[in-house]
């Protein structure tokens, strides 16, 4: 059994990343750390975790040192705590946004984090993208949410030269359990049960992530054009792409064929067709718990624009399954060990 | 492998119960049948079930020999082809109303419904209360999800005496996937999206099941004053049991030492404690898509009221997970097998 | 022009009396306090007042001399500030729970509050029952959400001796709004989207104020079972009565009967008739906004149960509107001035 | 007092034409048209004109001649009616989409639609940009919602020539209600309550309304990449447009001064700025029920993008309120009359 220890496991992802971990044939789960909840069983925060573990959190000072570390602090947290924390275990996963940049733009999208002179380098981690560098990685950062659900959509199109990469809108839309378990004004329930507002129009922190990423999995940057909208949900993002044809398409299915032909082997990401379901949109609903993306495409012919719609769960296959899919590569354990749960419908 | 057919698949409790048997060690789906489907995929109607199997739809009248049927039809369906189906599995259980009540209380909540002149004699599957009964079952009713989430708060205080069986009120709270997937006016979106109503005040037939069920359970027939409110949600149920104290209680927690002795091995029923959760309330939500129910119980000692809260999710508790724990007892597997899931939170 | 000064503006209740008053046509919004606000516009707090007002929040300390105050700070503030605030305003109207009860129920159900040594005397403002008490008030107290809705329902049962007051059940449902505008963790959307939680199953301190109503209006005290549940709305409330009748009925109709005569001449209440609409049942949705309250009745003979339920809005009909409507009835303004408002549908 | 017929007023948007009309000082309701409901009173269909009308539903052949007639009959059927119809009002309103595309436009984007030999010239209703045409026009046709909210942002910065015109983004997100009180399965509650779905990603039919409008109203056709997308709520609609700069801007707030001048003189658009309200995005919520459109610019100046977001009310400004909008500027009415409602909050 790997010993995989959880810190800061008392918000959102931390309860999914406890879940995965409890419930996988390969894992002991040896520590879960919370300032706020330090002493308290795992499913005082978590009603989901009722019956699933006697352990109690500890404080994050308490950590001791295991075969995998999984951080779900808050982005600027592990950078800080580095020289104590990275020596207590041999891999790391980081849910945060710390290291999921170069130090270029790291500093240009997150100039207040403090910064240690030099950046330890992580592998990106989206799964079907980094593949082998995952297996020997020693630290991995799981990508944003929504960048996630974004490149998975677009990266097939760059890398082919189907669309223009100087111009990609991504129009993401998102529930509200990406905003952590932290109440405010803005997740006020009365105020956020009707939002349906666009919060972050242009200047979202998961543009330059999307920008470096298309760079780094197919040599081409492209400039992306981000907006994040919230929606009425808890759980969820639908990440709408709309790119414009680079050139002639041999026909209407081309960009079909380069979503299919990448995914093909990819047991996570399912490429939808017409027609092949009452239900034949990507929507995050019948995704939730599952580390599952949906992606379709669709092409306007006339006036050249290819969209691309992905769906999935922020807090698994945005987060806590991908840090899983993650260990388990790093692990050299089955893809999908784990992480197996299909999803609910209706919901 | 125990063979199983699925009889009226195409609706949301079969589709529940595909996805449990998909997932079970021990069972292979064999047949999954509908009519408006009869051709199609599983996962034409159910999209949870993408890549979970390549088996299509049968007319109901292809049904084949299997070890097991477990049939969604709605109520009527299964005592109209009684004589064609029942020859076809060793073992039948049955969701729908047919077989629940005894022959007089059917005739009295169900005047409609056609019967054969002699009914079968179905085991009621309220498994924590019909014990072994359901080892040796080979056919078996499982209870209406808002009786379900009733009973089990019920029972433990009818059987200990505590409560005035004369006057028992049962205000249960209900989502919208209890009423099927056949769309209708009151469940257009529009429509139901802030329902907030209490649609059938009296007369509901789970009335008849939850006062009969008190009698076969217990000895004693509870008077059972029922209404039914759905509320904005999908998945679901919050049964409030506003029961009155026969006797004065040895003290605050007698009610509560009841419930929990009553379910100690029960793996299936949690008896919630305040202030072991930052969730103390039983509520639908982090069940959904598991077996379980959460209870919890209130005393008004001046009042001499005694109230149990039972939440569970109408389509797992309620409908499909008690399938296949009735199925589990009957084939003498382990109680919990296939049925493993512990919940989403926040969802 | 009444010149109405409104203490305690920034919060929900505060923006809907301001909605109200600053439509109505015999009234000058002269004043609004708010220590949070203090500076602000009406429309940063409340956005549906844009452009309605140009009209800034003073400080609860700025309060000047006006004809009306009406007071929508929490439980507690009124009556410390009682000494200062009086003086200011010929007439006072509280939305608050400080002058609801007598001083005996008042001492047992809030405790912890600061009380002077005379309460003074409010008119408990139920304006259908308070009648003629409104029209020479100096000050009134506007009733709780849940109880005003279970007491428009009940009362005319209990003054008709058609039920047993000794055994009246209130099972309310309530949205989030009801809680008001600071967050928490129980109001944090993620955790409160899909609540369906009995909170308050027993203890609610409605309970002592229906009681006590029950009393002032009938002259016989019902002993009241409450339990407050969450559901997962914004605003609105329904609350259940399942009251037992004391005799038997002349007819099926004899409750539908008291309701409708005791409502016959009263705007704002309406007894919904079967079959009279495709939406036959009380539901807050389409109240949303007014001052209306919905009733159904409903008997089942058979177990001499009789059942109403009481559909409004908890911050209109249950707060801000009926602080309106007691203002017209003081002031001797016809009673549904500024109180217009029909409701949406589909909301 | 003008008198208006209402044709096909059983459905949502005919339903909120008589809320607006009924609470109308200069208006008297004729006669309301509906062959379902024909015989049934007003508020059979709709709850919230309970108490305030007496009229019931004519069947559409029994309509007589009136001042003014508005139509809520779905697309296609005024067209088909024509010759029957068009005699008996002097001026005509249609919400339909029968009449709002030139000859060419119309006849691609409805190719099924029946079309009589001359399509009737209606004047495209949108009342801050159709100006001087409203006052004099016989008939008028109210634009489709999503292509209304689109408008009101895109136009001015066409106009001003601050953006490409031959690249524009419009990601459209929209509650059910759009959808009609027809039920289907992809409106089912169950279905519907956590859709979060790009429905139309491509091929959308506002496509074809928003490129003509463009060039109607500022001789600029712009080329319109559109999707629409259901979210989980029952009214209203965002519209975000992602419009690229066709030249450097003199500054960062140009876009809002194009903006803001525009509509300086329209009483219901509002351009937001942020920091002048807790809630400084413009979202649909608040302004369910009124006539108002919200509006606010940003700008990424890096990489050229001018973003757009425009929200409303589908049923009001969107469809109903506009159908009134125009009346009062047909009648030579004040602009707002009947059109007062500010909106709730928290909703």
């Amino acid at each position: 059994m790997t010993r995989v220890a959880v810190l800061g496991a008392g918000g959102y992802a931390g309860g999914e990343v406890l879940r995965l971990l409890l419930a996988h044939p390969a894992v002991e789960v040896a520590q879960a750390t919370s300032e706020q909840h330090a002493g308290k069983r795992l499913d005082f925060p978590h009603p989901h975790l009722r019956g699933a573990s006697t352990l109690r959190f500890a404080p994050h000072d308490a950590l001791e040192p295991c075969d995998v570390l999984v951080s779900c602090m808050p982005s600027g947290e592990l950078i800080r705590r580095w020289s104590q924390v990275s020596p207590l275990a041999a891999r790391i996963i980081d849910l945060s946004a710390d290291f999921r940049l170069g130090p270029v733009d790291h500093a240009r999208w997150y100039p207040r984090a403090p910064r240690p002179a030099e950046l330890p380098e992580f592998v990106y981690g989206l799964p079907e993208w980094a593949g082998a560098r995952l297996k020997d990685a020693r630290w991995v950062a799981v990508p944003g949410c929504m960048a996630h659900a974004a490149l998975l959509g677009l990266l097939p199109l760059v890398r082919a030269g189907l669309v223009r990469p100087e111009m990609v809108v991504v129009d993401a839309k998102t529930g509200s359990s990406g905003g952590g378990a932290t109440p405010d004004r803005s997740s006020h329930h009365p105020e956020r049960a009707s939002a349906l507002r666009c919060y972050r129009p242009t200047g979202h922190r998961h543009t330059g992530e999307i920008e470096a990423a298309t760079e780094r999995f197919t040599g081409t940057r492209a400039t992306v054009h981000f907006s994040a909208t919230a929606v009425p949900s808890v759980r969820g993002i639908l990440a709408t792409v709309h790119a414009f044809a680079a050139r002639p398409l041999e026909d209407a299915n081309e960009p079909l064929r380069a979503l299919a032909s990448t995914y093909r082997e990819h047991p996570f990401v399912n490429v939808l067709r017409a027609n092949a379901s009452a239900s034949p949109f990507p929507e995050p609903g019948p995704l939730s718990g599952t580390n599952h993306c949906d992606l379709s495409v669709d092409v306007d012919a006339e006036r050249g624009r290819i969209v691309v719609n992905a769906a999935l769960d922020n807090l698994v296959k945005g987060a806590a399954g991908t840090a899983v899919h993650a260990l388990n590569l790093m692990l050299g354990r089955p893809e999908t060990e784990g992480l197996g749960f299909r999803g609910l419908h209706p919901l």
